[in-house]
């Protein structure tokens, strides 16, 4: 099973914020090994207390299931098929910010997740750093 | 009390990564005994993390009310019956997934709970795995 | 990061299944991969509900810091270095029972955590089931 | 009141990796605020994954009571006055590895907590890391 180092995820956390300051946001960013472990996490400055847990637990979320978190939401909605699916694994958020992270190889090696501003925001911010390693 | 035996949920499960096989999915699958206390599991190879933590919750989900986890799931959406029940018993899925194993006298004696796929697969699944030992 | 597969952790759960057997004593033995997820879990007829939750705990506590879990638990006594560690994690077990899982080349794949009796043939069980894959 | 920014906890853990480099080790470390939010932290590649939920509880820990975890663990023993302060807070570390840090002016702006090796290197790490502010 491929792996992210500190490294990669450090890179990854480095252009997270560079998209964020580009949109003028604070965010809280966590990377996530194939394992569902924390490898790294930043916080910028005034960024939302809240979204501490939230960042990391988008980061979970895509790599327990292998997509973007946006997609479970769609799917977790009343009257859908994983209506509720949030109450497993000590808290899933289901809202677009959680992206897995995948190597030159296309192999999943951890994922991303980012809270702090509109969702399309926290998605745009995840999918900048996802991609600071292809 | 009738309760399963770990002969029968080995069995069970041999029969869930059977069909799961046929299927082409990659499967969690979990047996619960019929005081709800896990018995066996497997996580198929690649099979969804999140999944692992589902599976059981299916599992005991079902056994906690004696029906499958859809039935549930169908009463306890946005107005109806048992609106929110998934905040009970440390975290219940409602979605498809989970079955009750009965003996030939048609005592139930545990539950299955198969979550990697869409909830048709995974209802598929666990009906196959149910019906392993009758 | 080398990782465990099913394959293996049923073989390495049958040959700890054996062990009890020439043993006489009822267990519940889990396997976990190198990232501290479940892999495949068995619980022997008659073996301590108790114990369930404790071989996880084990098998997650030997991975967590790469070593038996015993020898934790020689570190964690009162006015040991390691005090009141067991509150990390959401809970560690740290007497013995939790053996790391190594493959030919040496590296670790994951652990095996193994209750029901007292913690010597806890540990010979597990042990019995790591060398198993060797 | 005074508080860390993210560019200060980035050269804390900076430091602290510098340190476990020269000790030949690998670190878990985490970085809170004055708050005892999660500003900042870092997995050195292959540390324990146990050591990612220590060293977080250390930082909280040190700034809950705004002294090193040591000093309190000294105090937590059996038939010591803080008997099992481990049980509040969901969990605390009271083994040495967390400190508090201080700006220049000597007030209090957060703290660092610092899991992977010996209590002694922990500490020392974390000593490092909490002085490269000053």
């Amino acid at each position: 099973m491929a792996n992210i180092t500190l490294e990669q995820a450090r890179q990854i956390i480095d252009a997270a914020i560079k998209k964020s300051e580009s949109l003028g946001v604070k965010m809280n960013i966590a990377v996530v090994d194939s394992g569902t472990n924390l490898v790294a996490f930043n916080k910028m400055d005034d960024a939302w207390l809240g979204s501490i847990d939230i960042s990391q637990k988008k980061a979970r979320t895509a790599r327990y299931f292998n997509m973007d978190t946006g997609i479970i939401g769609s799917l977790s909605q009343p009257g859908g098929s994983l209506y509720n699916i949030e109450h497993s694994n000590g808290g899933l958020i289901t809202f677009p910010g959680g992206v897995v992270i995948k190597n030159r190889a296309g192999e999943i090696i951890g994922a991303i997740g980012v809270s702090g501003s509109t969702v399309e925001d926290d998605h745009a911010v995840a999918d900048a750093g996802a991609g600071a390693i292809l």
